[in-house]
């Protein structure tokens, strides 16, 4: 048995590792932190786990904590996880960062999209991103985990295996973004209430998104040299998702096969990751509810451009789920416990 | 291991048996049964089981279909179960209807209320209403399983306990119900287009639809005797979800603690229905994914009415998960085996 | 050129009542009012109205506003705009007041219901019900009105000749109402949030919704006897719209003709209600965006009841349409000047 | 009095001609033409317009439409327009066609891209491309209007001046676009219902979209030399809008002021196209049910590159809208006309 701790478990990241952790036999959660809500029974904030879940909310006392189970997610604001950490917590529990805080190596380009000053600038180093596609042995024996953020997650994976095998020029990459609601957190804002979002689709962050970066960086190891992108995310009326068009020019001139051959090479083995066949596009509702990226592409010979597109569920494969991908390896369990769930349709 | 059939397996309902059915270990699928699409591979038809389904789409010859499997579950229009079970089927396979063709024992209510001649008369008899939190003991040795309507088995569940103990004056009660679309099927018509029902709500089948007598032969057993009701539905702009609010005069002056007493009474012990805390109101985005019925009521002192709500999932507890349900219960099976999911929120 | 103030113009009704206002000619406003965002660009609060609105919101001075237009809009919370009103401001501009304020004749039931000391309870009594299909002339010579709610003006029109001709017992009557999400306002509140609203049908204010003795006081008028009602509201997925399911018992078994011509009577003069042909129901796309409000009704012999239904825009003939309705008749326009757009579909 | 033929008036952007010229008193539709309802109630089909609509559909007789009208408007599937108009039309009425017949020049690419043979091909080059920002005087004198495609008609708008002033490198642009689902039309199709557009985006058309041309051809126009372009639609759950983010490299480095500039010199003068001030991006929501092109740019020094956006109203400015500016034009009517709609909100 697993015991595991969730801080900022009231936020929909929480909410959604919990419902993803408590349909397990093999994790027991101890620890439903929610500075907001301390005392509060964590059902009333989640009626979905009314039966189910009967425990109060905790604070967000690390140190107790970590006297109590085997691992730690944090899905809290950035600068949380940072200030929390120290040698003596992770001396004594694996530590999942759902926030930003240690996805960035360099500090100094953290420090300046996040516009905070990093509180355990010592533990960047150490940290591992998990993206398991690509750090699977790292991750298996990391103390801290950088779990990457959604858009990265999609952005990446679409990408991935182009940039690394030279078929596509970085320098080109223009990423367009559409993600659902959720994403934007379940706190009260006006700009995030039901008639300001429903009926509307618009940009933001455009140019200065905070994903950038990590996007950035992820790339650069990939090409092996510095990677610099655009990158516009867009807010769509829906609940969950995350659709990634990727456009970048090809390198030189390819077929189809030779394209599919460069996706399966990476993939093929990959539980999570489904190249779909030819012409089919990557749609949100096909990966709703599951850990699944779905990925594809299309060449354009009029431009000399490739499209190259992915669709995961922000909550699963850009939040909880990944995070779990990421708690099975460190805790030598095969990847995909707990995460096979089929996507939900209609 | 048990083997199992589908005709009509590229509805919504049929889609959502194959989901949920594919989670589990103890069960294979040996033929996605599907008059339109046969011989088309059926994850092309829902892509969220690519890489999980291979299996093309297969004709509805019940009698193959019966020397190959333990159950058959059909998920098809109206009249068609009727037309494929005799005798010969019935002595080979379990067959769960999830059609209205067994569900009403007077046949002449059924022919007139659905405008079609019933093709096996002789087995509405043995024929077993598929609710298990009333008919357990029945759906256990059942070769034939009616499964509830959507709307029967929220509206019962929600007023079944007064009517039983006489709080409610059967004679009184109106049932407005709220549906999200899946419930009108998959099949492409304009009055279910995006833009149609989109930023819209409406009734429809005002005083004739044909839930209703289905939902009074019900209430007319815990009634023990014939109970007429009002009965509306509603289309709501959503993929999922059915509310039911009902409303009956109460038969006595009675408190909170006295109402509460009897709903408990009745699920208490039952897993899959959660009668809510004071004042707290069944939402179908709690229920969502989930074979959940959640219930509650408010008494109203001014009219001495009682208002009686429940919110179930659709295609969960109102097709695919009562009928795998009744399944389980059928082989000898925990009753929630693969069918204790959360609901996805949000 | 009418003058025109608008306090607590910032909200979804007030909003509205600037769109509906400055598509005229003949109208001017002269203050944007908002005790919120006194100072910031009315324009960047509503980009809707950019480069249509260059002013900046005003604060809430009645004094000073009273002097500088003929008509004010009060779109407010509860208790402002009674706290606002005196014999010198009712002596200078005419007053609309479209909270709850001076909709209710009995002073105590208001206290009640709506938990507050009623302000100025002197001018209730000249204050006169904004309904014009009802109060037309009275309406015409009124220093101040209390525009009706969104609900009761949607359930008043529904049931209301049915009740005056004494064809239903208004004793039986219960009404299931179902509203969009602007009429929950633009306050930043977690219930309102895009995620918790979508995908989710729910009753909420069961028993002890505020509109309730608003719609039994003007039952009351029309049977010419105290009426209480059931109410129930519930809150879908969509901006606009409300849709009103009414059941009650028929006093003495009629045709469908004989229905008809009831609601004729009563409406074929109407330009702003329209009844529907037999067997349509109403629905909310086809009023969008209009002052229009469709009903309809349909007689159910098996219970000897009649469900009664009615559809409006709750930001239209539900508010700030109903408002400039009244506004034409107290300043001697014609009814539908600025009112005659076609709903908007889809 | 302005005599109206509308051919196709049951399709979206039939139904939104209807609409919008009904509420105009200098307009009069003589004609209601559908191939799919003839003789049937147009307001059976649009009930919004119940009252105020009393004719029935026609057929498609152009010839007998001419001698009625002044003015034919074709909502049409492609090439049935050309089908229609001969010499003899043509100099019996104006036409504005809302397809795609005469947008092309080049006849081949028009038959290679919508895969037709063109009937009409003698009228191509007369006809004029309805943009009225850029032809307008071209428009006024025009028997046969081009009114231009919906995606066309954001994305060029967006990025018309910086490719007219060569500040953007014509061979890099690339164009994501994201529309409502009324784009996709009125007829049954199983892609188009509300569970399968519901909580779900996509691309589609990836790289074969035929208003690439479109765009291609009008871009070329302004650059002055052939301009090849990535272009990628998308489906996004909402009715009505059309979102365009556009990424181009800047052809020399620009401050904020520059490119305004640039905006301000093409449209300050434009009623329609609005340019939103600095860091404000468009968004369908506030254009919504208006003729309003809201458009903005944000310069991104990292990668040298520009991202221009642009919203409309895909039934209004992006068709029927735009269609009756260009009527208006060729009335020698000013050009917002019945255009004045302030974007309705929420």
């Amino acid at each position: 048995m697993i015991k595991v701790g969730i801080i900022g478990s009231t936020g929909y990241a929480g909410g959604e590792l919990a419902r993803l952790l408590l349909q397990r036999d093999d994790i027991e959660i101890k620890w439903y932190g929610s500075r907001s809500y301390t005392g509060q029974k964590y059902a009333s904030l989640y009626p979905n786990m009314y039966k189910i879940v009967d425990e109060e909310c905790m604070d967000d006392n690390m140190k107790e904590l970590a006297g109590q189970v085997d691992v730690v997610f944090t899905a809290t604001p950035q600068g949380l996880c940072a200030s929390l950490v120290d040698e003596e917590i992770l001396s004594m529990v694996k530590v999942i960062d759902l926030s930003a805080d240690f996805r960035i190596k360099d500090v100094s380009v953290y420090e300046e999209w996040y516009k905070l000053t990093h509180a355990a600038p010592q533990f960047i180093g150490e940290a591992v991103y998990g993206l398991p596609e690509v750090n699977r042995d790292k991750v298996k024996t990391a103390r801290l985990i950088a779990n990457p953020g959604c858009f990265p997650t999609c952005s990446f994976l679409s990408v991935y295996p182009l940039v690394k095998e030279g078929l596509v020029d970085p320098g080109t990459i223009i990423i367009d973004a559409k993600s659902g609601t959720s994403g934007a957190g379940r706190g009260a804002k006006m700009d995030s209430l039901y008639c300001e979002v429903n009926e509307n689709i618009k940009a933001y962050g455009v140019g200065t998104h905070r994903h950038t970066p990590e996007i950035e960086e992820q790339l650069s190891y990939a090409a092996g040299r510095p990677v610099t992108i655009s990158f516009t995310p867009h807010l769509v009326p829906m609940n969950r998702g995350i659709l990634v068009t990727a456009y970048g020019s090809l390198t030189k001139e390819v077929t189809y096969e030779e394209v599919k051959a460069v996706y399966d090479k990476y993939y093929e083995d990959e539980y999570f990751v489904r190249v779909l066949e030819k012409d089919v596009v990557p749609q949100t509702r096909w990966v709703e509810g599951s850990n699944f990226a779905d990925v594809n592409f299309k060449i354009d010979p009029r431009t000399r451009r490739i499209v190259m597109m992915g669709a995961i569920d922000n909550m699963v494969k850009g939040a909880a789920g990944q995070a779990i991908q990421n708690m099975n390896l460190m805790f030598g369990l095969p990847e995909n416990t707990g995460l096979k769930q089929i996507p939900v349709f209609p």
